[in-house]
């Protein structure tokens, strides 16, 4: 799956994942109101609601962009109703050729990081046959609790041909109360990068590893000092755009090959249309008005990979 | 929230809380059976069955322990079959007058930790109207990535009366890979320990905080250390029975007031049955087997907090 990733990347030149966090103020108004019409003013109407949104911004962008990454918060807010249009989204994604990598920052120990590897990634066992829960191609993980957290997903990802990305240093503000901490001269997020590293030598693609890092654009300075660290670990950038990432500040994310970095962008892309820039698209155009973003941002990146 | 737990523990002199992590392999062969020949052996079926084994064991213990806590990942592997069964169980527990302590262990920042705590502890808004996703009393977070994470569940909990347990040091034996890093000479354990307990005089209750702590049962020197660390904050510690945490160590997990812990068991109670020491309860008496486990930790837990 990192192969897929590299080649699809390289193939659009758009080292991009849409962010797919819809929020219902994000949604407009003729959506909202025809899904509550047919499923009411309740969970149920609210995930309908989210459910067309997400479909005619996949429609819109499927042929630009490798992947796509859900927020399961954004859905999990509404209940089961919520994660069903979780589901519904990844796998509609999944068929029109995109990559899914669930944010679902999930993380426990042996049994129970066993059971989220298997409910996201893999396969459970029931009678003589095997289900699959959630189905996500890639999803985000805690490193929190250490390898013991970390090996059960590893060993799914294994059977699966499938990755993760961990979190080594997020792209908030306060993100330096425990990751900035130095130990050893060094801080925190150096260390847990230096394991992430060791960690992706389990699981080798091509170029680069099954297990990759997530590091945010809002540390530039951090991103170069990690990409030096973890050579062979792809990483995953939040914080460009709404957050306050530049295009300039992400060329140490990349290694070069014009590789190793994805880049995230969320309401930047799906809610497009509220921005000045994209106003003239209006509600009914929200799909188009994300489409046009897409193609800025691939633009708009080259500044950070091309050589 | 945290008062009703702390009278409830006192009144039933059990400062325990029930891990209800269901295993298919745990459920005795009655319960499969009529639950994959209702339902089918499938996703529904298993489903089913986790249900009806978490239903007679919440009857036979929910007048004996102030708390239950399912692990989500339990459930989740199941996808959202298993998540409706999540609910199913939360709901009954609380009927029962039990308190559900979510186990998730969430965590993002800004507005995506505010959809988990919305979907976890509160209410989300559609149209005019309120509705609740998951409606846990407590749940786990992650603390990795600092006050920005954190913050948002705690603005929930003030509006709704609940809590929080945050994982400060957990059980497993790799925790230290991170958690026992020397930052100043103290280990990051103790830098979060001592934040969680400033995030707890956010919102206290009468005597101890809705922010409480995760300290794992098998490292009882470090429980002494945080316990000072966190006078006021509720520590729930997992680690107790199957993962080797023994009574007399968790002495120090405890105030004077013998109060200031919760220690959760899980296989030790769920699968009692299976233990040689219950076995004369057989398959079919797997619930009562579980009563008279959560008997005998009450009395064995007496070495730790009565005076």
């Amino acid at each position: 799956m990192i192969n897929k990733l590299t080649e699809r990347i390289q193939r659009l030149e758009a080292p991009i994942v849409v962010g797919l966090d819809p929020m219902l103020n994000y949604i407009p108004e003729h959506i909202i109101k025809d899904a509550y019409s047919s499923m009411g003013e309740n969970l149920s109407g609210a995930a309908e609601a989210i459910w067309q949104y997400n479909k005619c911004i996949i429609d819109a962008i499927y042929d630009l962009v490798p992947a796509v990454k859900p927020q399961i918060a954004m859905y999990e807010q509404f209940g089961i109703e919520g994660m069903k249009t979780y589901v519904k989204t990844l796998e509609y994604a999944k068929s029109k050729g995109l990559i899914v990598i669930g944010d679902v920052k999930r993380g426990d120990i042996g049994s129970t990081s066993a059971a989220y590897a298997t409910g996201h990634l893999g396969k459970v066992n029931i009678g003589g046959k095997q289900f699959r829960g959630f189905d996500e191609d890639f999803i985000t993980v805690n490193p929190y609790l250490g390898s013991d957290g970390i090996l059960p997903f590893i060993d799914v990802c294994k059977q699966e041909n499938k990755g993760l990305f961990i979190l080594v240093k997020t792209s908030n503000p306060s993100s330096g109360e425990f990751q900035d901490q130095l130990i050893n001269n060094r801080p925190l997020y150096e260390h847990v990068g230096k394991k992430v590293a060791e960690w992706g030598e389990l699981f080798m693609g091509h170029e680069y590893s099954y297990i990759g890092a997530v590091v945010g654009a809002t540390y530039p300075e951090v991103g170069k000092v990690l990409r030096e660290l973890m050579p062979k670990t792809f990483i995953l950038v939040p914080g460009y755009g709404a957050q306050g990432g530049k295009a300039e500040d992400l060329k140490h994310y990349f290694n070069d090959d014009g590789l190793g970095a994805i880049v995230n962008s969320s309401r930047g892309i799906i809610a497009a249309y509220k921005l000045p820039k994209y106003e003239a698209y209006g509600e009914t155009g929200y799909a188009d008005a994300s489409r046009q973003a897409v193609l800025d941002m691939r633009e708009d990146l080259k500044k950070a990979w091309s050589r």
